[in-house]
């Protein structure tokens, strides 16, 4: 009476890929057949949200089922800024976090995770030290090319072993755009399923590429294919690269038993202009906490138990992906600690089942900006990115403007929160009047979650709050045999600093 | 030899509806699983526009093929402004124009219009004068209820008499927005494809209910049935009846050789706030020429015929309509005037065709304000709305400000447009350098297609200079047997004054 279960995740960890950027889900461009195709096999969840407008805390949130506030991926050197993991950090995931592929192993799980991994890059932190078996991808963003001498460019690792540098090894044609690294995570997950079918072994697949952020690359095939220049073609290859993945599941017959999830780790970063990605309908992007930030493109993908073509309204998020998984493996989540996961398995099984009503929560940094709750969104607080950073060209929502919304100073709304009803006015443009009935009523169910919310929360301890050169990926393990080792400057930590 | 051929042409002329309320063009919402089935089943067009952002120039350019400038539906009592027929206006449809109807004829096809018409509403220009044999509907926009004493409710006809009025027989109940009024078009619809098919006849339906326009209104089966109110409520019905006017095609075995094209006639108006629609990823709404204004969704149908859910990037628009159905029907288009329209039918038909270069152009009113060719697209002239306007609360594009681009001055750019490439940049918010090679080329290209389009251009008699209220519906043919008939006020005609 074993059910043999077989569970890929597919965090498309797209930095940059934003709700807008699916066919499915409005881009005039329609570069994802693919995806398109897997919503049309699968569920769609237009509701669906990372835990964090950034990279690092929404991928750290993901593998711990938990808020970024409990698990330490957020900073406290300044009030309600973002951080995530440069280089130059020198924290990474708590030891004190119990990750997906720890509880997975429990019930013989392979897990490997390709592409960026984002969760520290000390040797402490790195994937085979938290619960993964195989890693083929780097720990940080493939900023650069770097000099080696001030910087050192992103390792490469194979496992536990660095097997090349990013500009080096691993070529990244910034002129061009050409690198053929999403072909190569492409290969390393399909050489992984294959490998586990073979075993009969239940797999667990983190397939994070990263081919969207920005340096944007695609493979020689790609690139100048799309309508909309090199993220375009980037996206063209990720959504070919996801139907290569299905129809391999379907080839070894294991499709059946494969539970896939599509999701991006943040909204698409509206700063890089024309060569980022869309958020769609929704106001901002990136780096903050209107939907722009935070409302992801999400499809769950599971043939013969997901019903095809369906549509779930649930509100969920990241960390469920935690708990689902969990609940899909026959495992019980951990009972020490607080989780903010639900488990969606009712949901992905029974079209037809009842929305649970449940609260999302809107963090920057160490601050709860908003809350939605139903249809209901309430501000706390509002910040788009400082005057000083507009005054350099950085703007978070180009081309929107809500008066007293964008705001370009941290603006705190707790007495009177902004209340918008997000299925009437996604773009968060028309704040419900605070004279109204309704204004009062949505307050009313909202205020005391938040005050519980506020009540029961131990945070963690704030992992991003310290950088240092000296910890850079100057000698990373492995560097010997390959004689790239490089010397690293003397250890002088500094706070670091977050500017938004 | 003969090939029976019936065509349907649904033209949803749901005024407010735009670009971004399908679910496959990305509405949060997903209240369009017939037409997302019916995209799924035929052809996706995001590159299709209207002839203007505002319904009746809309209308005429379908129906004549022709650009509101040449078919005289535009006005030039003031520059550049957006003009339509009240039921105060003295003009209509000129008796110059061919419409699709009366060349539709030469080949045996019945026509019917269901809904609005709204290409004037004095005898002379209805539209079983111009070539339709049939027209269960309306003249003139819904507005209403009026006291029938300083304006008249607007008639509904059915053919060339009027059976009763809006809010009277014809009940909209604002308060609520329950109305039937959509289900009596489906019916009418249902039952004028089954006679015409019985008859052997082909068939020209026009159906163009108008739910989604103000005041919004839906079947008590839908109402509260949406994420987003009242506005999705109706999205939902009409997306139902598509959904049952497609199938009953199946059902009566026509559907093979039933071309259905399903279009808007404006972008969603953005100014109604959470009432209205959704223009997706693009600029600004109705009355503009953003692309919010102007770009609409489009899905070509035609089983065995049109592949499967392939998309096509040919840039379109509605007065491809008219000479594409000239072609299906085995009629040659009119020689003897201009013609806007191109015969979409190799786009249809081969999913391959490569994509014909052809311009957009977009008019307000009396002045072409903007081009577009390939992903290019120039703006010689900008305007939203003006500051008086915004005083009083009217926004054409709230939450949204491009600098320089969503003026509230009408703007000259011609002697150095504002270009945009629409396909990395569909929002319009990051004009390309004109320093640049790529704008240089651009305007190389784009700059001689103005110039022969303004040097050959006959602009039509302008029909919509002149208002009346002496014009109004007071006594419509078939008043008289109802007892509906209302006195007239003398005629006392003043130049219409159109504020954008």
């Amino acid at each position: 009476k074993t059910i043999h279960l077989i569970l890929i995740l597919i965090l498309a960890s797209v930095k940059g890929m934003g709700w807008g950027d699916l066919g499915v889900l409005g881009q005039p461009s329609k570069e994802t057949p693919n995806l398109d195709a897997m919503a049309t096999q699968g569920m769609l969840l237009p509701n669906f949200y990372t835990a964090n407008p950034l990279c690092s805390p929404s991928r750290a949130a993901l593998l711990t089922g938990r808020l970024p506030i409990r698990n330490g991926f957020y900073t406290t050197n300044a009030h309600a800024r973002n951080a995530y993991t440069p280089q130059e950090i020198v924290g990474g995931i708590s030891k004190d976090e119990i990750l997906l592929p720890q509880m997975l192993k429990k019930k013989g799980y392979a897990s490997k995770i390709i592409g960026k991994w984002h969760l520290g890059h000390r040797p402490q932190y790195l994937p085979l030290e938290n619960g993964f078996e195989e890693w083929f991808g780097a720990p940080n963003c493939h900023f650069g090319p770097y000099d080696s001498s001030n910087r050192p460019n992103i390792p490469v690792y194979n496992n536990s072993e660095m097997v090349g540098r990013y500009y080096e090894e691993f070529v990244i044609d910034r002129k061009t755009g050409e690198s053929n690294l999403t072909e190569i995570y492409l290969m390393e997950g399909l050489d992984f399923i294959y490998r586990q079918t073979m075993a009969q072994r239940p797999f667990f697949l983190y397939w994070a590429p990263d081919a969207t952020h920005a340096p944007v690359y695609a493979s020689k095939h790609f690139l100048g294919r799309s309508q909309r220049g090199r993220y375009g073609d980037a996206v063209m290859e990720l959504d070919y690269s996801v139907g290569q993945i299905l129809s391999w599941l379907q080839t070894l017959s294991i499709a059946n038993n494969t539970f896939v999830f599509f999701t991006s780790d943040n909204g698409a970063a509206l700063m890089s202009g024309i060569n980022g990605g869309s958020n769609g309908p929704f106001l901002c992007g990136k780096e903050t906490t209107f939907e722009g930030g935070m409302r992801e493109p999400a499809i769950a993908w599971w043939p013969g138990h997901i019903k095809e073509g369906t549509v779930s309204f649930q509100l969920a998020n990241v960390m469920d992906l935690f708990t689902t998984s969990l609940s899909l493996a026959g495992l019980s989540p951990p009972d020490d600690r607080i989780l903010d996961g639900l488990d969606l398995t009712p949901v992905f099984l029974s079209y037809s089942h009842k929305l649970k009503d449940r609260p999302i929560f809107y963090y920057r940094g160490n601050e709860l900006m908003a809350v939605r709750l139903g249809q209901y969104k309430a501000h706390y607080w509002t910040w788009s990115n400082s005057v000083e950073e507009l005054k350099q060209g950085i703007n978070f929502c180009p081309g929107q403007d809500v008066p007293g919304v964008t705001t370009h100073t941290q603006t705190q709304h707790t007495l009177q929160p902004l209340v918008f009803h997000l299925g009437q006015d996604p773009g968060e443009k028309f704040p419900i009047s605070v004279l109204t009935k309704e204004y009062q009523d949505v307050l009313l169910r909202i205020s005391p979650i938040v005050e519980h919310h506020k009540r029961t929360l131990i945070a963690g301890v704030p992992q991003l709050n310290m950088c240092d050169l000296a910890v850079m990926n100057w000698a990373p393990a492995g560097c010997e045999k390959l004689d790239k080792c490089l010397k690293a400057p003397a250890s002088d930590p500094w706070k670091c600093d977050w500017s938004h």
